[in-house]
């Protein structure tokens, strides 16, 4: 069952390994004797997570099927530990799929804060916004079409057309990853500093992470997402 | 100074680490005095590179500043092994430069080749493409200003703003990678399955490299680039 | 299921995700279309394989169960690319289970190879090594015991006492990793060149891939273990 | 130079890559416009450090060449994004250098802490402990020398013989690493839970990274070393 993100967007689980089990027998495994006091899975797994002890959180391994606009794409693929393969646009003709914002995140430039938003755009504002992106994205894709197709001309190659099409277009992926660094990568884009159109995505991430390893979520909820890091100094 | 690429980029060294000495120093230590009857460095380099032995050549670093097309620079990033730091769209505004094949590159698909280019597009058709990628770049960048311009108007977030933009534009980073991890990126994508607007970055990149450690590049391009892979049923 | 490896050692498989049809799977997103002139699932995998394609491998995980003398831990760790969770000799107190070689595997030091063995050891030579390792192993445990003793005195911690213990001592650990990464470890370890304490549990991991991925494996066998780099100088 | 590391140890630096500005270099290229703000480099260190921003840190190298006993060695080598060139004993005989505790490091077992040390052994105790560790070690390094000598016998293989010896015996290694997760590292590893034994080697390396990057390793101090973290539920 796939999870519907944005316009056209989605997150699939495909397959995983392990559960909060797995973490608790690789913890039980490294600290043998001494996980004895900690009686009992959940405390053990708060335990491992307060600490910062992340080898057995890596024992849990998640696979995605994830379609995502380009521009989250390239947020997305920054994060080096997972494995990936992307639909192929040198193989591939691209879908006419394109990420169109819905009218309330359509937001102005912070003032304050220079890679955030501010208030909604109103009005012609947003209408003239939203007919830019609508059309030119409709006409970059009319001239890929043009420029591939075969019919009385050569057509250009694939791996040259697309180069004319806007980063709203969507792509796909598999997305494989260890259950530390999808914490990870949920605390950076789950987070209110991430733009919201990878936050999206993360959120759906975050349900089905809890639903899989409801103790290991709990933990990470807790100390990551709720946590706050004070310096020295401010202690 | 820079080395140019395409119509708009570069490849730049910002800094170094080690040379040819640094790869035998380390191989030194590791084979001791295994290492004795290679009497000379180049020899040494050589029987690393064809052993496979690459923790030697990761004692090498260096760090680039490159410029490149979008869609080149969503290759590029499928390397993990690299340290990265790129421009970001969400905090500044992007320059207009676009990526605009010379004639010689407006390749047809490849009728044998999926992921290939074939023969040079000619006369109306090519002419037809390059006014398409021009005017379309073109008309994206004026809209793109325009979503974000604050006169009369809020102004679109740049984070929004850029989803408009296509493929070809420009943007930059620094890009820092040990020499094992760069030999296997050159390999890649100085080949001729490597998509030409990437392969004229990569073989700039030899040509630094050549400079920089002209032992372990000679035995590289020996091994790795003139080499073959056969399989056991073929030998 | 275990497979016995060595005196006391063995490899046992805990979980996998993924199989023969998952790599074909992630390749068919990747290539899509470009794809379809392989026809059936074997092709794709030998294709992959031959052109260094090595992502769709990533898609699929195993995660082993492995108990192994230190010293063949210390060159098994040096693979990055896995995931592990090892017994705690900080924590735990570790078992008196000791590597003996077999009488057929205490080699001379190679003449030729410096990093190798030659003849199998003889008569009185082969019977004063297997006294000197048998009887420094029980006299070290001995001693780590008597070192942790806390019967009439305070009894040294358990991170120190373990210093004394030599190297062929028993360890264990979970271990994960994707496929890909699987086939260069075991193309270095299995391969004629690595020590024969680490090969053995290369070979008994080749026979636990060949019945989980058949055809992955296959392709594996053929050009990596069985094929052969040739030099551009050579061809 | 060398820092001098327990008994036979030592840190000493072979090269580095970058500085402080070096950090602030890959972070204005990546916040553009955005850090104009932030006006002097040290408070963009201490900005990017609070707000994880670590890939700028990851454009600062630096190689160490470190002496350490073979169980410091195994826990330091479980930090996988470094690159490592060991002293091998399959290839060279090891030294005859053996890591023995001072006298005030030889701790008994806590008793409240699984994992770590309490009150120092005390008169005839700690004199036995001394005495097991030294004489253990020289009978061991005696049978190595002899297993391996070939006046008149065949001499065993040294990559056989070394598994004779005790994990105090000292190797050597090359270590590469950039400074984001050389900071990780110094996080777990120059903490109170770290053993004292690879402690040392830390607060070794803090004090070359503090004459190195003295804005960064400020920042590290600040909010890595003495900072706190804190659950949702504690706040
Ligand atoms: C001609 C060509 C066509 C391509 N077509 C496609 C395509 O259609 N679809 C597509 O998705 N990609 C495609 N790629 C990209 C390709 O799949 C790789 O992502 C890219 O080449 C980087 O290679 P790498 O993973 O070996 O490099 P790096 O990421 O630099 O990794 C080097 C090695 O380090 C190890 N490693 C690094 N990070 C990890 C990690 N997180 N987990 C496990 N091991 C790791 C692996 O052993 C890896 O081989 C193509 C590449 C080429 C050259
Ligand atoms: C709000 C926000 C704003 C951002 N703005 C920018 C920006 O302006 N410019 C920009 O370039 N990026 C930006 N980024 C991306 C950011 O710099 C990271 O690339 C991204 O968050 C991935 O984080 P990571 O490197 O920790 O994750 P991963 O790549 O998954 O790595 C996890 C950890 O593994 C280790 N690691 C993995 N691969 C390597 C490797 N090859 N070498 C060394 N260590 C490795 C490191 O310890 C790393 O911390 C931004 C991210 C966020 C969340
Ligand atoms: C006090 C203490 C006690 C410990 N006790 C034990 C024990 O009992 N048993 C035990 O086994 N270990 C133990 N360890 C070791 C610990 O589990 C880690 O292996 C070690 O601290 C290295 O941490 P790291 O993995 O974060 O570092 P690195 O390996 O340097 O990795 C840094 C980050 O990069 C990413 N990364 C790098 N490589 C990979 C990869 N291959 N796959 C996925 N992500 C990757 C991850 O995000 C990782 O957090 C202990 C460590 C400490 C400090
Ligand atoms: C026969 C033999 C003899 C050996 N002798 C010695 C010796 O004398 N001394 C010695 O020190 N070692 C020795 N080694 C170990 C060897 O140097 C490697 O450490 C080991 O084989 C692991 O290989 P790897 O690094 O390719 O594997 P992995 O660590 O699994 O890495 C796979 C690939 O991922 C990428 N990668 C993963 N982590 C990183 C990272 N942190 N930074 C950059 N890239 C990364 C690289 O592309 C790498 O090739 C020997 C190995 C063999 C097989």
């Amino acid at each position: 069952r796939a999870h519907e993100v944005l316009d056209h967007g989605f997150v699939r689980v495909v397959d995983y390994m392990g559960d909060d089990s797995a973490i608790v027998q690789a913890a039980r495994v490294s600290y043998g004797a001494g996980t004895k006091h900690v009686s009992n899975d959940e405390g053990l797994i708060r335990y491992l997570m307060r600490h910062w002890h992340s080898t057995p959180f890596e024992m849990c391994e998640i696979k995605l099927h994830v379609k995502l606009p380009v521009f989250v794409a390239r947020q997305w693929i920054r994060h080096r530990t997972a494995n990936v393969n992307e639909y192929s646009a040198r193989y591939s003709i691209l879908d006419r799929e394109f990420y169109i914002p819905a009218p309330e995140q359509l937001a102005a430039q912070s003032t304050i804060n220079n890679q955030g938003r501010g208030e909604t755009l109103q009005g012609e504002e947003a209408a003239r916004v939203l007919e830019i992106l609508k059309s030119d994205a409709g006409r970059a894709y009319d001239h890929y079409e043009q420029m591939l197709s075969q019919e009385g001309q050569s057509g250009l190659a694939r791996e040259l057309a697309r180069m004319n099409l806007p980063a709203n277009i969507y792509t796909q992926w598999y997305w494989k990853v260890d259950l530390h660094n999808l914490f990870h990568f949920l605390r950076l884009r789950a987070d209110s500093h991430a733009q919201y159109e990878i936050r999206v995505y993360a959120d759906a991430i975050c349900k089905v992470v809890a639903d899989w390893v409801p103790a290991a979520y709990a933990a990470f909820e807790d100390y990551r997402m709720g946590g706050a890091t004070l310096s020295g100094k401010a202690l």
